[in-house]
């Protein structure tokens, strides 16, 4: 780069930490991390799983079954004790929001991630309160402005990381639409090749995003489920990653970042409740798991409750949790995102729930239709259903419980652009 | 707002200034500003102009002629001389990139803007240093990721907080597509109606876009210059505020921090030539005005060259570089966003060119295509044609001239997944 010489020019130099070209964030290169596994509760260290191309706990894998939710999903654990003391308000006031590697010691990554990464920083600024009858304060976490435009760049671009520093120049994955879109953005930005199982239902507009990503997809005869054991499948036959959510473990501590952000953005005042949009599972369990990251680290004094909003048409794990039993239903809600016959995440989303005193709500797709419509008309947020949904089931639990003190967040994963048909038929009934 | 007691729980307060909720930002107020005419270089008290509803000098506006390019466009100048001392690098240190109402004084506005504007800041990381093999400087600046997906939110935000200031409900636009779905996306935020007319060819996303903004949509019987036209009579008729682009002098003056945001992202380090996609002119004339703040501010040197991209087959500003002459032709590129017959903004943009010592480059459909399959599948940059356009004439330029050490940036607009027409045709192209 040429240097400027002429003194008189006043270059903004002090203003490093505002900078996504930063250097003084901690480096991440040395963490210290052990995978446990979510049902049996055995340790792992990291080489064992990751050198033995492990996903789900090796003990408890032989339990499962192809199409059902899974048993045996691997949590990642640090040693807080000793960050606890590292994580102190000035490191803290350094971490721009949005930088999934900021807080690098509380990530499973050996070596600091290559430089590239820096373009698939998230917006800083994507906590936004907004005015509303029933609630003085209610904000979104609006994630339809990410690298990709979905929530889902949280989890693929730690997974890209791991990829790499595992030596792999492929990651395989199954996807409703949205992660394979960002695992196929993602890939191309970092230079690794991405292979993608879809099922027939994709909306349009998905497709042509995996495809314009240069990723090779397969479009498969048969609902998410079915694509899920054929990725896994493929990816064991041909030595690609695997991305699979739930299945690999860094996909639920890559969505964590989202509850850093909150924290981030909001000086550390933590909301009452987060309205979170449920398919299978994985967002649910991420956003519990960092929470309880800044809970060890004594950053907060208590984990936010985690509301799970799901479509009637598509609610496995609030059933779940009002039975205790998971019984196999199809699933046919218009909101592809969360349409999901067998959460794989179910047993983990079920337990993160209830340990933030949590609980379930469903949503009507016409209600969907509704929040959408609400959304981009007055609030300028255009989203796709899935998103809609978790307004919908706020909308719901506001309409239902006079609280306006309470102080919300609602998680808006993903951008209308992403799902034109349901759009036109927002419109269509509005004309 | 809860307030938390624990005396134990660490909330990271110092970190305000990486906060977009931040209030240490210098408020906007009192900026003293004035219109100038780039015709008759005659100058305007703002009062006078905006009480009069006046957009174009009121002394040329008679020379004007329907759907051709527009003489008596008003610029607008700040007093330099005081806000050279004021714009210190401590002040500077303070601002973060993508927030538009930063640089307070440097804005045509009276009063602060309410506090919902501050969800329609942009992303602070948009300018990505891109590994290519013909430059070892190339950065694009990722516009894709702003609040409705393009460049125009930067118009069309300060368009809204002018329109609120002078107790307008209303802002009438017409737009090829992008201008209108920002300026319905802003409007719905801040709580404003927006009146669009497009022209029958726009792409079906981005009118769905329009559409789920709540928008009051005219597709008219006719191309831009027509919509053209008939918003701003309409304009007259109800007494709405205007945003037709250029005609509106807030649309060049919104349009001029992005050339900030380079300054800010890359620590005052000055691009030697920066490549924009140009249509009606108001985006190159925006950049160039961006940098001449800069300059008068002593804060830069010298303004970077800017390079005018356009289509073959709607390349009137550059022909107008060439020949000095203007004569209407039929534009009929499928980069929907650039493709304008009469380009209202041609001789303020060919001056902007001019005296930033660049240049046009003309590229054909068929290289814009394979510019959006090439961002896409190897640098993971879904873009719309037109933003493919500007990386279409780097990549000619750069092919030319073996300069690997200049430093670039490439300007990218708007989002691949408002034209899923033309990304199938590349995916098509493809398979």
């Amino acid at each position: 780069m040429q240097k400027q010489k002429n003194s008189q020019i006043r270059k903004p130099e002090n203003r490093k930490k505002n900078n996504s070209h930063s250097t003084n964030l901690p480096s991440t290169h040395s963490s210290s991390y052990y995978y446990q596994c979510s049902t049996c509760q055995k340790k792992f260290a990291p080489d064992f799983i990751e050198d033995n191309d492990h996903y789900i706990c090796p003990d408890c894998n032989s339990k499962n079954k192809k199409g059902m939710p899974l048993k045996g999903v691997l949590q990642i654990f640090y040693d807080y004790g000793k960050l606890k003391q590292k994580y102190s308000q000035e490191l803290i006031s350094k971490i721009t929001p949005g930088n999934i590697f900021a807080f690098s010691d509380l990530l499973p990554l050996k070596k600091k991630v290559p430089e590239i990464f820096q373009n698939l920083t998230l917006p800083a600024n994507s906590l936004k309160k907004i005015p509303y009858a029933g609630s003085k304060n209610l904000f979104v976490l609006d994630e339809t402005h990410n690298p990709t435009f979905s929530y889902k760049d949280r989890a693929s671009v730690l997974v890209a990381a791991k990829a790499m520093e595992l030596g792999k120049d492929t990651i395989c994955a199954a996807s409703t639409g949205n992660a394979a879109s960002s695992m196929s953005g993602i890939c191309a930005t970092v230079g690794l090749k991405a292979k993608i199982f879809v099922p027939s239902t994709i909306p349009p507009e998905k497709l042509i995003q995996i495809k314009i990503y240069g990723a090779d997809v397969k479009k498969i005869d048969g609902d998410y489920d079915k694509a899920f054991d054929m990725a896994i499948e493929a990816s064991h036959e041909n030595g690609w990653y695997n991305r699979n959510t739930a299945f690999n473990p860094l996909t639920v501590e890559g969505k964590k970042s989202a509850a850093y952000d909150v924290y981030l953005q909001n000086e550390g005042k933590m909301p009452d409740k987060v309205f979170i949009p449920v398919g299978d599972g994985v967002i649910i369990s991420g956003i519990y798991k960092g929470f309880y990251d800044l809970l060890k680290l004594e950053l907060i004094d208590k984990i936010p409750q985690l509301i799970a909003v799901q479509s009637e048409n598509s609610s496995a794990i609030i059933d779940y949790l009002e039975s205790n039993k998971f019984s196999l239903k199809n699933a046919s809600t218009l909101a592809d995102s969360i349409s999901v016959n067998a959460p794989r995440n179910l047993y983990l989303a079920a337990e993160s729930i209830k340990k933030s005193k949590g609980f379930g709500i469903k949503v009507s797709d016409n209600k969907i239709l509704q929040a959408e419509k609400y959304l981009g008309r007055e609030q300028g947020l255009f989203v796709e259903p899935a998103a809609a949904a978790a307004w919908a089931g706020y909308a719901k639990y506001i309409s239902q419980n006079k609280r306006p003190d309470e102080k919300i967040v609602v998680l808006l994963t993903g951008c209308g652009l992403k799902d034109a048909k349901n759009a036109r038929k927002i419109i269509e009934e509005i004309q």
